[in-house]
């Protein structure tokens, strides 16, 4: 069985270790293909940053920080205290020692001339993921943020915003700098093509899962697949659970509900994406809307509290199609 | 009294540390000017080395290494074992994480847009050096060393023959590549016409003093200065103490001897650099024939074995053209 995901960082992270973890305890035949979200990716001071590629990749691996929720675990800050020391710093952004090293090793391939996915490749190759991690996209495609700040108008880089104002400055608009020029990255379209099913993970439907849906020709390799899409819903009770979905959704004009996100994706009998959806059991009321619309729906519990409660989840969307 | 030295890396720090000491047990009022030789810079996967800035930077801080002779004291190498880890790596390179933020802060200031100098003054300016620390110039001039590896003509940039040969791979040729277009750092030529005293740092005389003096005006001002220049010599009893000064000289037809340095220098009485010269004890016998070709010498201990004993060679520079 062939399973596709389309994942964004630490919530795509923890959903595909879930589903990792079913194919193990149900000893199913499975190859899982991750597609990664690389809108957030950003040049910092010379540094090539992919913190959803490398959220999936540590979790994966094992070696990422459970508590904080980012990084590597057991990391230290010897360079970004260095860093400040000299006044120079990365203000709003810090790198562990050894979230730094993935990153500077990523850095020496891209600049020896390979492209990222070669690059993910490599440095995937390390441990033993049980997946095969792909970026959405090869080229640099990157999320800008429109907003005003101190009444201007500007526009910051996603991490920027993100992180230094934690997505409390109103956006206006997201715009994907370069994505004109964009294609899939080897492999992408061949993995939501010949999959069984296709999952989109409880990501941030805008700024993870929406951007790699950015890209010119996933979109269409998803509306043209044999496979049934499901996704899983990232909003429980009118609440993102990570990140702040919410405020993305506010900003493209979307209510931040479980049914108003699978609207959004849109029924694939009617020209959208989805065949299934998954809300929480405390969005069940929304279930009957959904399954009039087009879209099969069920409600199951959604939170990603350990490998068994996801992987239970993985199951149930698997279950949903078959 | 201002004095100016031209210096390459771990020598000439500890050469300045020694004048730097003199002037403060003598309560003698000096402003110390460095220039630091850039020729060993090098962009590593997208970072930006100073091999020599740094050594002078560290030395004069108090916080290099002096029992490994580089980089950073109570360093750590967690990015470098995470390169290694990705089999990455810098095969030839070990950056300790002290000394990579250093590195990481240069080129965050210099992807913004300083000159080089701009950006030593930033870094500098963390610590109380006592001296004022000035690159030879602002561009890229980066020495290539030209070699037969393997029975082919290949060219090699100073660093990796430095480090990675071991300098053992014979040279046939040192290339300043870019140096037409390379002027002097602001504030250099003015260090160099305005001092009281000029001093050569008992450095490379190839590939520290040498490069330094490629940099077109350095030469010229040297030889239009006022103040009187002074060497002093990195060789004794045939050979270099620190660094491999050796392999350098043979390289471009000087022979491994105090004497034979000066005379590759020249006497500014002849149109060349010195005014004049200090030989270890040990090469006492060369002075006769130094002062005959019009360069004032003198034999005094030349080993830099702690700050009193270098300030001792500082004091004897000065009183040499006293």
């Amino acid at each position: 069985m062939r399973i596709t995901v389309l994942a964004g960082g630490v919530g795509g992270a923890r959903f595909v270790r879930g589903l990792r973890h079913l194919v193990a305890i149900t000893d199913l035949d499975a190859e899982i293909v991750v597609v990664g979200n690389t809108g957030d990716d950003a040049w910092v001071s010379g540094v090539r940053v992919t913190p959803d590629l490398d959220s999936l990749l540590y979790a994966l691996a094992g070696v990422n920080d459970e508590g904080r929720g980012w990084g590597r675990e057991g990391d230290s800050e010897r360079v970004s205290d260095e860093l400040r020391a000299y006044g120079v710093g990365w203000p709003w952004f810090t790198l562990g020692d050894l979230d730094l090293g993935t990153c500077l090793a990523r850095t020496a391939l891209l600049r020896d001339g390979l492209p990222l996915s070669a690059v993910v490749e490599r440095l995937a190759a390390r441990w033993p993921l049980g997946v095969t991690l792909l970026p959405a996209t090869d080229q640099e495609v990157e999320t800008w943020v429109h907003v005003v700040e101190d009444g201007r108008d500007r526009e910051l880089h996603f991490e920027e915003w993100w992180v230094r104002t934690r997505a409390a400055l109103p956006a206006t608009a997201f715009v994907q700098r370069g994505v004109e020029r964009a294609v899939p990255a080897p492999g992408v379209v061949e993995a939501i093509a010949e999959a069984d099913v296709v999952l989109l993970a409880p990501s941030n439907p805008v700024v993870s899962i929406g951007t790699i849906l950015g890209i010119p020709g996933i979109r269409q390799a998803l509306a043209a697949t044999a496979a049934p899409v499901v996704g899983l819903s990232p909003i429980i009770r009118g609440t993102a659970l990570r990140g702040m979905a919410n405020a993305c959704l506010t900003t493209i004009g979307v209510a931040v509900d479980a049914a108003a996100v699978a609207r959004h994706y849109g029924a694939r009998a009617h020209g959208g994406l989805l065949d299934g959806w998954l809300v929480d059991e405390a969005d069940a009321d929304g279930v009957p809307g959904l399954e009039t619309g087009g879209i099969r729906a069920r409600a199951v519990p959604l939170r990603m509290t350990d490998d068994a409660a996801t992987a239970a989840m993985a199951r149930a969307a698997l279950e949903l199609v078959r």
